[in-house]
């Protein structure tokens, strides 16, 4: 991948048409964000462009997404948003790995999979990216641009809660606001509002966290009956992994849940110089320092046991 | 009070010595960080200064409180900050009342009763207010006053999602990390931990809420009993008013707490239209639009049975 400026994005930009965005699978405030911002900048510029994703726009994105009507068009340029690796493409966008010629990003650990890319791992979120990208064009941020592009500044760091959050997120976030985004709206219907699923299952969860070790270690299961008995959709699901790491004096927050046949997908979050990703590679998953993933398959006791046994031995300082 | 400048303050703060500053009580994390920003800040200028809160500081504000050594001294000048009126003094600083020099403040409503006054109700907080002062001062913000000042930022916003903030609010936030804040420490510490109390007394509360009106209005009480079984402090208390009314689709969220004697305490919140302040007014109590309170004695069925009606009866456009 060649590392390109913004200049050259910029030529990139008006030389052609027909653009197509894509964003991974699964996509988050700040991949559909950054998608339908591009677009909207692309028509504004006189342009052709839609957003492409496999997998369906979570409804709570639509405060962006609807005010996007759909264009038919054969694409010609294709650029990837948020993407940090084609392997993360699904779906009708899998058509187009190994075809990608702009990517921008801010996972330090991108790829390098399109022909030009500009990865700012310092940034809080990729739209924080594409809005010095905006800026340095010269074209004009419309309302719609700036509320994509503060959902993804917003989701990408909890609010501005984050240690992913630099001087730059505020001030992008105050000049987005001056160029009309709906900052308490975007705020209210991320971080202030709950389905009454999630309610119910968030009842569940606490009924049912246990502790370890003094409480430095908080665990709890997500069953398929508790799924059930909420009516939780994936939606409800955002944010779960974090409950148990909030508890006062937990240092391994662990959230485990139940999939098809014996399987059970495991979260751990992790603070005080104990590593997440130590604990579950053990079981052959892996991650990042203070929020890692793996597997176990068994009964929920036998894995509950498992996973909060090497939480144990990592707190003492042992191998996990 | 007479209206003065920035540059008469400073004036003030240069040429006297022996700096009260006076909280109200129950103090917030505004409060409570604009006293010791401000005290540290006349320390620093070489003058003796001490912060006064007639009730305790809370221990969550420690992480600025216990930086700054207590100071005794015969008080000269008296300062209040985010005070709206003197009925808010309590205990010690009540002493205080009416003999207060120069009063800085972001509440619109406050009553004037110091000699001097700043008051910016544009501002989301009294923190961004003395952040604007003390630049206009050409002072030093030291890592201790940016935590100070970051901790009133942060909360009377609710960490950057209520309707109070402004792109002001969001450059004041990028300066104060670039003066030392820990953001991160702050917001982690005020927005992302929860006592075992106050998950107790979550799990109480999410099994006893009501609703009413097709899900429109949402109810939930907090009893003594509660209150006792979850061992919950006064500061697991905060927040707890804005549980119901995060539900989907809810106009009204309602939280009582039983109080002594039969009495109960009502928090209202309301959106989409709904008067708050009119549902409580009926009762004998107000506040703002969209979050009032008010008392109502009588058993909890008798109470909850009042609150719901009015509510009900609002929603349909009659008078409450």
């Amino acid at each position: 991948m060649e590392a390109i400026s913004f200049e050259q994005i910029a030529k990139l930009l008006r030389e052609n048409d027909n653009f197509l965005v894509l964003m991974h699978k699964s996509p988050d405030g700040d991949a559909a964000g950054c998608a339908y911002a591009m677009c909207t900048l692309l028509r504004n510029m006189g342009k052709k462009a839609q957003p492409l994703c496999g997998d369906e726009i979570p409804s709570l994105f639509s405060v962006v997404s609807e005010r996007l009507p759909v264009q038919q068009f054969e694409p010609e340029f294709i650029i990837s948003v948020d993407l940090a690796t084609e392997a993360l493409l699904s779906g009708k966008a899998l058509d187009y790995a190994g075809k990608i010629d702009l990517c921008i990003d801010h996972h330090g650990m991108n790829s390098g999979y399109a022909k030009y890319g500009y990865v700012d791992a310092k940034s809080a979120s990729c739209a924080e990216v594409l809005k010095h990208l905006f800026d340095s064009m010269g074209e004009e941020i419309t309302p719609l641009i700036a509320d994509a592009l503060f959902m993804g500044v917003s989701t990408d760091t909890g609010c501005f809660k984050y240690s992913n959050v630099t001087p730059s997120t505020h001030r992008v976030a105050a000049e987005l606001m001056e160029c009309g985004a709906d900052s308490f709206g975007i705020c209210r219907r991320f971080f202030d509002t709950k389905t009454r699923s999630k309610l119910a299952l968030e009842k569940m969860m606490l009924e049912t966290i246990d502790f370890a070790a003094d409480g430095e270690v908080a665990f709890v299961c997500v069953t398929k009956k508790m799924l059930q008995d909420s009516g939780a959709t994936q939606g409800d699901l955002d944010g779960i992994a974090g409950i148990t790491k909030q508890i006062e004096g937990v240092k391994i927050g662990i959230t485990m849940k139940e999939k098809e046949d014996g399987e059970f997908r495991i979260s751990v979050r992790s603070s005080d110089g104990v590593s997440a990703a130590d604990i579950c590679s053990s079981f052959g998953g892996g991650g990042h320092f203070a929020a890692a993933g793996c597997s176990i398959n068994g009964t929920l006791e036998e894995a509950k046991k498992a996973i909060i046994d090497a939480s144990v031995r990592t707190l003492r300082g042992e191998s996990a």
